[in-house]
């Protein structure tokens, strides 16, 4: 990315529009954005298995606010928690077949947004 | 961007990142990072002029919210209002000293940032 007012205003104009795009999406399908990028962090972790201290690097929030996020999406049945069979005090987070389902319609109808957010990141390097 | 949830995940963990460093470095140079992204959208125009009517395409807000936000950064010294001379019913904005050397010093401060989420961003299309 050049070092540009213009080229920056462009990239953040776009990025606003995707992430707005992706929050309406979310609610439209009865998630908050916050639970929409949970799912999404648990599910696509590299090593399959997620632990709250990874959320808060991967979410960006503090632990209270990720410990507060997982207990409403276990109360809605998005996520479950499983004790790791390692050790007993860590708990493993995954999603529940709501949660992947939510997670999954989301992810679709967010296609052609990621694919245009893409167009216009690369047209900027030009 | 491929269409899996492993790379979507790294990409808004990457992009979480960037946007918290973003808001904490506005604060940093006493802005709030909507007034960041304002003084952007004016400075990074390509016609070199910026309505209102602009700002609510640029930064994805209502008309009232982009109202209040000028006349808040007016206030704080950091843009000017001008009546168009062609319409004497449009305004254009453009940034004071002030609103250059705070958008200046944020941008400055943002680079290796950038650099950095461009480099994650590269990688997540091989």
């Amino acid at each position: 990315m050049a070092d540009s007012y213009e080229v920056a205003a462009v990239f953040r104009a776009e990025l606003r529009r995707f992430l707005r795009r992706s929050e309406d999406c979310s609610r439209a399908n009865g998630i908050t954005p916050r639970q929409h990028l949970l799912l999404l962090q648990i599910a696509g972790a590299p090593s399959g298995v997620t632990t709250v201290s990874d959320l808060v690097n991967t979410l960006a929030l503090t632990q209270s606010a990720v410990t507060e996020l997982v207990q409403r999406a276990e109360l809605a049945g998005l996520v479950e928690r499983t004790p790791s069979p390692e050790d007993g005090r860590v708990v493993h987070l995954s999603l529940t077949q709501l949660g992947s389902e939510k997670l999954a319609a989301v992810h679709r109808a967010l296609g052609p947004e990621r694919a245009q957010l893409r167009r216009v990141m690369d047209s900027l390097k030009d």
